[in-house]
């Protein structure tokens, strides 16, 4: 991939080689996928957030909260350029209006050709209730070839108008059961299943707080691969969204805590970041 | 301090130089203090604790948790060994009975001469309500020539009982103002200026929950000196003690979060070592 300095855009983001080589051994390997096997029914899932010291993604909901230094910023764009897809909840597409791209030097649309090295954005919307058009931010950074048609995982079909919009930029629909739930709550393996079949071999869960509170609860554990977290030095107090997972089962019983394994603190800025892998 | 191994008790605790030099910026020194005026109206204070990723103590109410590994053990003796005075609330000495003592290799009691290095455990109990006898493991300790005998600090007197085992030991009472508030919460300016007065020139402030948010709420962060944190790789859920101060003043308004400057991050073993201090 070249990338000559005089065309290196003005927005893009380096991530130092002496940091991103302590990531390496939890990530997927971008040629090849060697370490997870290709015909595997689910991804590999790399799952990634930002807290406070008190667990806070941020201070209220639906407000975005600057937690993490620069450099933490960096590694997310490094991180998303070794993913084929990147995931968030509707919750986050709605109060953040993400771009979802990848802006790391050198990628397609930051240097690079096409959009090489630009994951797949993935919303999960069971119930449909993300109002998206061509002004909403990751809508129109595809429109702009500076990062892939969103991918949009519902169980109660679309508009035609949405669903045009989305063909329009290479993006698409996933079809999930609706599920009996009325918590409007997604079966994970379910959706990891669906996202293997449309090619997808490496993705990394970026948010918001149900999500990943979903996926560190007992129930769907197992299904991830490798967790990286930042956590910076600062405590945003009651009343923020919270990372703590419910340890309980459906039927209520207290089920051992989630735990790491093979852990890596890597101080990052004013920040460190945790690398590991579920204990399971 | 002469040591040798063939008087190592068994149940000493070493930290290692490797280690500890990474936290001497952030401890007082023993000798002399001279990072704090001898004359401060306060003692330096050290907070310092250990949680999961999910900011829990334990996980739930009165239930000691083991979170973090044998170095983190050993850091909190080294640290005990470093500080005057150590502090736990009330709930802390009733659900725990904890041992308040220091075991590093070389202290009073450990390998070395008579009490030197033990600090003297303070106990925080404005309403009276711990009830100790001489079998309350720290009263135990400091029988046995382990430990120092505990200070009560208080605003509702003591039996005469209490009173007597407590002078046995060395220990004392300390009178705060019966504060009016329903709450059972003492105001910590109070009790530190209290302890200066009684030739505290340091403590650290180990727990449990409440005292700690309390610290690290708006109201008292500035009396923060140093704060020394363990983070475990593990979540222990919904249900458990937690670490997130009320970010809100009594009049209900929400004011800055707390924030930590000139940070290290430490790993050791499986966990980190957050050390720094409140930014004011």
């Amino acid at each position: 991939m070249e990338n000559p300095s005089s065309d290196r855009p003005r927005d893009s983001l380096t991530f130092p080689d002496s940091k991103s080589q302590h990531l390496s051994p939890y990530i997927p390997l971008s040629t090849g996928l060697s370490n997870h096997p290709p015909s595997s029914a689910k991804p590999f899932v790399t799952l990634t957030f930002a807290t406070s010291l008190d667990s806070n993604l941020s201070i209220a909901p639906g407000v975005q909260t600057a937690l993490s230094g620069p450099e933490s910023k960096a590694m997310t764009h490094f991180l998303r350029s070794k993913h084929d897809a990147i995931l968030v909840g509707v919750g986050t597409a709605i109060a953040d209006n993400p771009s979802l791209n990848c802006r790391i030097e050198g990628v397609g649309g930051y240097g690079g050709e096409g959009l090489e090295g630009q994951p797949i954005p993935v919303i999960v919307d069971p119930k449909g209730r993300w109002e998206f058009t061509e002004e909403t931010k990751c809508m129109k950074l595809a429109k702009q070839g500076k990062g892939k048609g969103p991918l949009l995982v519902t169980s109660n079909g679309s508009t035609s108008k949405k669903l045009q919009l989305l063909s329009s930029l290479s993006g698409g629909l996933i079809d999930i059961d609706s599920t009996k739930d009325s918590k409007e709550r997604a079966d994970w393996g379910q959706i990891l299943s669906a996202l293997a079949l449309k090619g997808v071999r490496s993705i990394m869960i970026e948010g918001g707080g149900s999500v990943i509170n979903e996926l560190l609860s007992p129930k769907y554990f197992h299904l991830i691969d490798s967790v990286i977290i930042t956590v910076a030095p600062t405590w945003l107090g009651k009343g923020g969204v919270q990372v703590c997972p419910d340890v309980r089962t459906e039927a209520g019983v207290r089920v051992p805590v989630g735990r790491l394994k093979d852990v890596k603190w890597v101080p990052l800025g004013e920040d460190v970041v945790l690398c590991g892998r579920p204990k399971i």
